[in-house]
């Protein structure tokens, strides 16, 4: 049986260990709730003040060309890219998850229409289980486009594999499943879209920062994510949009603002788009959000993916272990896959007081979150969470469920 | 002749004299922009200094309801309201005015495709001297969509009467010009397009905190805005879509993210749009550039639109008064008109070597921008710009242009 000293001796040889001290993390919180909202990094202070006082105070309109405020989409894309496996000149970080979704399946579903062997596919394939927002901009764009697209819904990953046909137009899954935390084989999935006529397009809203992802190598063609969860970027930071170089001269979408413009200062009045990935681009972007995000991509940039990658597993192996040890007389059943292979940095259990005993975990300090129905989640983010944390955590948990100290009838927030 | 002395005397009889010092202006600058880039509240700092600290750093997740992060859209939409003639529940500050406009645009073609004695209607009625990206959007929009859409650039203002038909699915204009500061008549055009069977779109990017807007008054159908220039709301900040009460029943657009979901949270498959203006929302929002947007806006509820346009004319027609005496040797042609009823708060004066005299003019502390073709645009806010503000920068104005003191072969800035 492990024990807490095990835990702490784990942290010591935790060759991440020295990162968690760029993050301010709250007094008396163990945070596990960073793939929904990562904590901030502390050199997030200081760009703020920077932006708000030496670039909006002072410098004002200048500070478009002088602070770089024009090219910050793309610069930051750059630096995210090696996170996605991805190159330069293929991020834009923009907008939001569901607008760049909008964007980069309006786009896939050209390319196939504006093809003789792919022009007739009406099918796009995703999940059920899928983050609801892809699937309800997928929704808005097929039934305003009418042309007979429409949504397949498959109800498992195992019926994907059948469900990318012939009539197959567009494949778009995410990742890393938000409830789950199920990863799909981005390989294989983009693979066997190919070999049936299909574009494959992943969300990386629970990849980014959190598993290896290579977008380039496993041959994706289009992606979108998000930066506020693993990457640290703060609360709503604009999203990013990724194209595979072989597409972007084909890249086109309906949201065609004037950053997305050739010569945006000409103000001519006809429509001509930009080169590269600065068709991503629709409208003024929020600066000061945007700005931070750099502030949790530097902290990547003193590390690697395979190292992120290594302490996850042993941080989410180590909270399902616990857990199986500590509360296994309790109705506690996982729902994120035991195999590495498939797992995302997070760990769900369904209970079936789930909300409750959420809301009894964030009261005395664990911050996870719930999801419909019963799922209560656990993100562990490497850069900041310890191995003394998620003993910490598992010990609360099972003293809540030990003494039934939960309100099964809890009041549930607006935002849950 | 008027004197520095009598531009002293209305300052200190100036009534809205007293907001300037709730504004962090820069030394030695004259600022003239602040219809592209509003100066930044003193407020603003705390804010950003309680959402960086306390909301995203302390209380992290939980702010979503603590600190009320999901409801700001709408919140800050009802503070807005006053300053455009809307009422409560009628706006949300969201996304960017692109894309607000791509959501009214479809929206409205999509209330007309739905009656019968409309639906054969295929022309959108624009000017080819509006602000580009609108005219981008609806570009993006129309050849996405088909059915026979169709543009309909009009040359001049006085040519929409005529071009404004029964084949006129939607009128779509910015209310204040962004070249020359015309200002349409928003009563007038409207009850023309309505007469017409058409509906009525108006930008309000040169608007909103500038001159009377009276949306409902004037029966307006949809608007959009922007929340970064005279609102002083930040660089990119969010910006703002208001739909009439009469129409958010049947306001419906293709980006339809789960922020617009009647129930987000519930993690349904199926979209099921919100009721009212939650509609107009879509991904989840830039929460730090987004809150700022609230320390603007509390500047305006000290004063009244009316307060704000007396000032305004007062501030415009001294500057041309002055330009014309200090400069009239000179090729300055003005592009703004003389009359109230159609000017916004901004003199735009034409000049060959425009881009050149801004630029000197910028070296010596006086901010104005440049826009293609010749145009020196000067904006004025009434929140902060001084009469004696107007006198110097017109003396320093006569200065270069009587010295001849520009480069005619400036160097264009990425963003002019």
């Amino acid at each position: 049986m492990l024990t807490r000293n095990d835990c702490a001796a784990l942290d010591a040889k935790d060759e991440l260990a020295p990162l968690r001290a760029q993050f301010d993390l709250p007094e008396g919180v163990i945070y596990l709730d960073g793939n929904s909202l990562g904590v901030r990094p502390k050199k997030a202070l200081e760009r703020a003040r920077a932006v708000l006082e030496d670039e909006w105070g002072t410098d004002l309109i200048r500070s478009w060309n002088k602070a770089g405020w024009f090219e910050m989409p793309l610069r930051l894309g750059d630096k995210l890219a090696p996170l996605v496996g991805a190159g330069p000149g293929e991020i834009a970080v923009t907008d939001t998850t569901s607008l760049n979704l909008f964007k980069v399946l309006a786009a896939a579903l050209h390319i196939q229409a504006d093809k003789p062997a792919t022009a007739d596919r009406k099918s796009i394939v995703t999940e059920r289980a899928n983050f609801p927002t892809d699937v309800y901009m997928a929704q808005g764009l097929t039934e305003w486009l009418g042309r007979g697209y429409r949504l397949r819904l498959v109800d498992a990953p195992e019926d994907l594999h059948a469900a990318i046909d012939s009539d197959t137009a567009v494949v778009m899954l995410t990742h890393v499943n938000y409830r789950t935390g199920y990863m799909h084989d981005m390989r294989a999935v983009t693979a066997h879209a190919h070999e049936q006529g299909a574009l494959a397009i992943w969300d990386l809203a629970h990849s980014a920062g959190a598993v290896p992802v290579n977008l380039n190598r496993n041959g994706a063609d289009f992606a979108v994510g998000c930066t506020y969860k693993y990457l640290n970027g703060g609360p709503g930071a604009p999203a990013f949009a990724w194209v595979a170089p072989r597409h972007q001269a084909a890249f086109r979408h309906p949201l065609s603002g004037w950053w997305s413009h050739a010569t945006p200062f000409t103000m001519q009045p006809e429509f001509l788009p930009a080169d590269g990935i600065r068709r991503a681009l629709c409208g003024t972007q929020p600066i000061l959000s945007l700005a931070l995000v750099e502030c949790g991509l530097d902290v990547f940039g003193q590390t690697d993916v395979a190292a992120i990658r290594k302490k996850s597993l042993a941080l989410t192996d180590l909270f399902i272990a616990l857990v199986e040890q500590r509360c296994a007389r309790h109705p506690l059943s996982l729902a994120t896959p035991r195999e590495h292979a498939v797992r995302g940095s997070q760990v769900s259990f369904a209970h079936p007081h789930g909300y409750a005993v959420m809301q009894a975990l964030i009261a005395r300090g664990v911050i996870g979150d719930y999801r419909e129905p019963e799922i209560m989640r656990f993100g562990f983010t490497p850069l900041y969470t310890r191995f003394v944390d998620v003993w910490d955590a598992v010990e609360i948990l099972a003293e809540i469920l030990d003494g039934q100290q939960y309100d099964v009838g809890a009041k549930r927030d607006a935002v849950t």
